[in-house]
């Protein structure tokens, strides 16, 4: 039985339901890149790891009262979501200052941010991805000023259990992106991934990186961190 | 009589004033740069357009309502303004879109921004005047949000201002950017010039530049526009 493919992104390949027309199957992929696009490789086992701790991690917002897209998991590599249009925004919290950010605006390296800088980009892979300001979110999406006050709002509060979750871990959150998309009843809805992907993951006691920085950077195994990850999230949850 | 020369930006030398400590002499140049200082020319006549032009603007603001730093023109290139603590701040109002932020995020030129666009960019040449939002203009400065919003407010009542003021010459105020300092009683005031330097200026009925633009794309004679703007500020203020 075949699904029908509408989508495949860089992460993730985005099936129809063949039994709900407003559902999706999330199938994560091997992929792994950086830089946009730039930087290309394969890893075994990356969709595995993905798609399992991005459906602990939605399982765990919404116990914490924070709803998403998130159905459930299907199998090792897929999910099911509440299908969405999304919104083109990159909604990024940063709880510590790192990566684009310190070159970008000459922040020193690990200056924390309190409360935590939401920055928000156009999600445009031509342009880059490029930084831009509410007024220009406002200008090249559909939602009202209300509704993006509502997302950043969701996002402040996506940090904080998540912040919560990572430290019962001994991660600490340093900063992530997320995407919000709008159901069928207009309703926004966090929607996509979190993952070692999309989040920046230090371990609190040595600061070593448990996420997509190894491969950016090519300083450490993807899958050992992924896994380890993983490893701590189902200890916890 | 030699003043004590506080600072030479791109654009202006600034001079202590020697009867009070809290103004400013500043002395515009005939340098005109272009792409973060990459481009560079000097135009005899230049800095006494700039200054005629800065000081006809401030005083036509005044009588519109709105302060500045602006004190009085002293001779064809000088004038006396409040000293100010520069807020690190480019401000910018967009009518039309033209220039960086069409490449920046694909917007067509001459698109029209109803309500006006405002950008921020945080004013340092060494990271080339980066785009910013609000919340990394509050942690970058020690301006408060009320402070920014009002500041944000101002730049939008200068743009209905200045919209009238060209428009009553024939010409259309495309977009334009300010500085704002604190002076010595803490009150945020508009500062640093307004011209065609600092302006995109578009004759009403050829959409001929009038501005800068001619000398960053070499496609006119900066000083035959300048002094252009400049004959007609000065036949109908
Ligand atoms: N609930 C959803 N409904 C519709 N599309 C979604 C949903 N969640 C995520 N997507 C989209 O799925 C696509 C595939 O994901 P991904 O491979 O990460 O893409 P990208 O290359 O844009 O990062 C993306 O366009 C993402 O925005
Ligand atoms: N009222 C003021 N008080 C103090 N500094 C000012 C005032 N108005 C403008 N300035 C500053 O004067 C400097 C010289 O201007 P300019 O040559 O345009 O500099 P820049 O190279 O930064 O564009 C700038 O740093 C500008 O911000
Ligand atoms: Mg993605
Ligand atoms: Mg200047």
């Amino acid at each position: 039985m075949e699904l029908e493919l509408l989508y495949e992104g860089k992460a993730k390949k985005v099936y129809q339901s063949d039994t709900n027309e407003n559902h999706l199957i999330l199938s994560y992929k091997n992929d792994a890149t950086a830089f946009n696009g730039e930087k290309k490789a394969q890893f075994t086992g990356k969709g595995r790891l993905n798609n399992e701790i991005s459906s602990l991690l939605f399982k765990a917002l919404e116990e914490k009262g924070i709803q998403s897209h998130f159905i459930k998991r299907l199998d090792s590599v897929t999910q099911m979501v509440q299908k969405t249009d999304i919104i083109p925004l990159e909604v990024v919290i940063r709880n510590i200052a790192t990566g684009s950010i310190t070159k970008r605006l000459g922040i020193q390296e690990k200056t924390p941010f309190e409360p935590a800088l939401t920055e928000l980009f156009y999600k445009d892979d031509s342009l880059g991805d490029p930084l831009i300001n509410d007024e220009h979110a406002l200008f090249l999406t559909d939602i009202t000023e209300e509704e993006l006050n509502s997302i950043k709002q969701k996002a402040r509060q996506v940090n904080l259990a998540l912040t919560d979750i990572f430290a019962a871990i001994g991660v600490r959150l340093v900063d992530f992106k997320l995407e919000f998309g709008r159901n069928k009843e207009g309703e926004i809805l966090l929607s996509d991934e979190i993952s070692p992907d999309t989040c920046r993951l230090w371990d609190m006691e040595t600061n070593e990186k448990l996420d997509k920085d190894v491969f950016r950077q090519g300083t450490g195994d993807l899958i050992t961190v992924y896994e380890e990850i993983l490893n701590r999230l189902e200890d916890q949850l």
